[in-house]
C-alpha cells in the first residue's frame, strides 16, 4: 500500500554516528522523528539527553531518557510540574511573563534564556539578556544558560553558525557576570551544526540530520546517499503531453513546506532532474526530466520530501528497512 | 491547552444549509473534515452521498452512508473489492492501465472518467475521453459518467466554473454517444460551486465550505462571519521592536499551505490587518497591525488557517462550541 514512509536503517545509523562525532556534545531534537526507537539510537551513540518542542513530546520521551530540554518559550502549567517529578527537565524562556507563570506552578523547573541570533522568531535580542536574567533570578528561578535556534541557516549563503556563536558568546558573558556557573550555551540546527563554534557552544540540538531531506540536499548539507527517509508512492496518472506524472503522495504525507529558494516540493530518488512541482492533498505532480521516459502508471517511486519533520507528524507508523515497523509515538503531540 | 482546533457549530450548520440550497445535488467531499458527525449533518441536509479521496477514508465513511464516490484515479486492490461489498462505490479513472487493474479485482466497481478542465493535475484532456471510454467499456467495466476538479478556482480571477461546465458538457456528449444513460457529470470546488452550471452538472463535490478558511476569505468566497473553524493559540513570545508576536500554533497544526497570492499563512479572527507571516513547526509569527497594541504574552487568539483540510489531518479531535469533542475519525487515512 502506498503512500508509505520508509526508513533506511543503515543510512539512519550512519547519520547518527556521523553527527555523534561532533566535538560539541549533542542533545538532538526529537521533534524530527518522534520515534522512541530512534531516540534510543541517538542516546546509545552518546547524546547527553534529548530536546523536544512541547510538553506532550516530553511526556512521550520521558520513557526513553531522564534528561529533557523543552526548547520552546513555554506558557507553563501543572502538566509541566507533574512531568518534572518523572524526569530532569529544563525549559526555554524569553519573557518575564512566562517566567512569572513558571514560578507559580507546583514545581518550577530550571530554564535557558532564548536569544535571537538572527532568525527573528522567538528569543530576545542579546542586549536584553541582562535585564531579563536579573528579573528571572529575582523570581527565585534557576537560570542554567542560554539557547538559540539559528534558523536563518535554512537560507543558502547565511552566516548562521557565526551569528549563533556571537549571540551565545555574548549571552554567556552576561550570565557569567551574574554569577551563573557551569553555563549551558545551546545552539544548533542541522545546516549549521558542522560549522558550530566548539569554543562557545556547550551543546548542539540538530534534528533533521537523522534522515536528511530535499532541503538539506539543496542547501548542500547532505548528499543523496545520506537520505534515510523517503515516501514510497505509486504513479496514478500521467500526461504525456505535459511530460508529467501524478503520484498518490500529496501534502497529506509530504507536507507542503517550500522555501522560496527550493526547486520544488521534493525530489525523486534516482531521478535527480525530476521535480515535485505541485502538491495538493493526495496528488503530487512531478515534472519528469525532458528526454527521460515517463514511468508507467502503477510504477512505484521514492519521493524525498522537502522537509522531513512534518512528514513524521502525518503518519502513525513507518516501515523500516529491516522489516520492522516503528510507531510515531509523539505524532500530534502539539 | 493550546493549540486546539475549535468548531463553531452554529456557523457550521449555517454553511451546510447554505450550500445545500444549491440547485445542483450535493455529494460533499469529506476529506475536508474527516468527521462522521459532520458528514451526518451534510446527509441530513440532503446530500445524495459522500465523496472521499482514498480507500481508507471510504472505509471510515462506510459507517455513515451507503453511497460513496472515491474521486481519485485509484490504483485498485482487493481492499476496494472488500469495501464494495459493504457500500455502493464509484471510483475515478483516467487511464486504461488503472481500468485494467480495476477489472482484475474481485468485484470491479463502476467508474467516472476524470477530465482535466484546466487544473492540469490528474484527468485526461476532453479530446481523449472517447478513446479511453471505449477501451474501458471493452474491459466490461461500467462507466457512469465523468468528473472534474476545477482546482484553478483557487486562483483569483479564474474562469474555473465555465471551464468545468465546458469540459463536462463535452465529456457528457461523448459518453451519451457511446450509449451511456443517466449520466453523472460531477464537478465542483468550494470557490467555483456557486457559479457551477446547473444545466450541465448533475452533482457538486465541494468540501471546504463547511468551515471556510483564510484562502476562501481572500478569494472572496466567504466572509469573516462564515468562518466555522479556528485554531486557538497562546501568545508565547513577542517583540515590541518588530511589532510581532509568536503563537504556539505553527505548521504542525496550521499546515503550511500558501498560494502565491495569499497575504500570509493565515489570519487572526477579529484583527483583520494582522498577518501570519511565517510558520515553523511550533511557532506562528504574526505581524501585528501598526498602531494596534500587541496582545500580552499568555493571551489567547483565534487563528484562521489558510487551508482548513490539512488542519483536520493534524489533530486527533476537535472542540465543538456546544461543549462536545469530535474525533477526526479519518485522520491519516492516506
Amino acid at each position: 500500500m502506498t503512500p508509505v514512509v520508509r526508513i533506511d536503517l543503515d543510512r539512519l545509523r550512519a547519520n547518527i554516528a556521523s553527527m555523534a562525532a561532533s566535538e560539541i556534545p549533542l542533545r538532538p531534537h526529537v521533534k524530527t522523528h518522534k520515534i522512541p526507537e530512534i531516540a534510543r539510537l541517538q542516546l546509545a551513540a552518546g547524546a547527553r539527553g534529548l530536546t523536544v518542542a512541547t510538553v506532550g513530546e516530553a511526556e512521550v520521551f520521558a520513557d526513553v531518557t531522564d534528561d529533557i530540554f523543552i526548547a520552546y518559550p513555554l506558557w507553563a502549567d501543572d502538566r509541566l510540574a507533574a512531568l518534572s517529578r518523572r524526569v530532569s527537565l529544563t525549559v526555554g524562556c524569553d519573557s518575564i511573563e512566562a517566567a512569572s507563570r513558571l514560578s507559580l506552578i507546583d514545581a518550577p523547573v530550571p530554564l535557558l534564556i532564548e536569544v535571537d541570533s538572527g532568525h527573528h522568531r522567538s528569543g530576545v535580542p542579546v542586549e536584553e539578556v541582562d535585564a531579563l536574567a536579573r528579573q528571572i533570578l529575582d523570581l527565585g528561578l534557576e537560570v542554567r544558560g542560554a539557547f538559540t535556534f539559528p534558523g536563518h541557516s535554512y537560507q543558502p549563503g547565511q552566516t548562521a553558525a557565526s551569528d549563533e556563536a556571537a549571540a551565545l558568546s555574548q549571552a554567556g558573558e552576561i550570565l557569567r557576570d551574574l554569577g551563573i556557573r557551569d553555563l549551558i550555551l545551546s545552539g544548533g540546527s542541522t545546516p549549521s551544526a558542522r560549522a558550530a563554534d566548539a569554543t562557545v557552544l556547550t551543546e548542539l540540538r540538530p534534528g533533521v540530520y537523522v534522515f536528511n531531506d530535499a532541503q538539506q540536499l539543496e542547501l548542500g548539507t547532505c548528499g543523496w546517499e545520506d537520505i534515510a527517509l523517503t515516501v514510497r508512492a505509486t504513479v496514478v496518472s500521467r500526461r504525456v503531453d505535459l511530460h508529467q506524472v501524478i503520484l498518490d503522495a500529496g501534502s497529506k504525507i509530504l507536507g507542503s513546506d517550500r522555501p522560496a529558494w527550493a526547486s520544488g516540493f521534493g525530489r525523486i530518488m534516482g531521478v535527480p532532474d525530476a521535480r515535485v512541482t505541485a502538491v495538493s492533498e493526495h496528488h503530487g505532480t512531478v515534472a519528469w526530466p525532458p528526454g527521460e521516459p515517463l514511468p508507467a502508471i502503477g510504477e512505484e517511486v521514492d519521493v524525498i520530501p522537502n522537509h522531513v519533520c512534518p512528514v513524521l507528524n502525518l503518519v502513525d507508523e513507518v516501515e523500516v528497512s529491516d522489516g520492522s515497523r516503528w510507531v510515531v509515538a509523539a505524532r500530534g503531540k502539539n
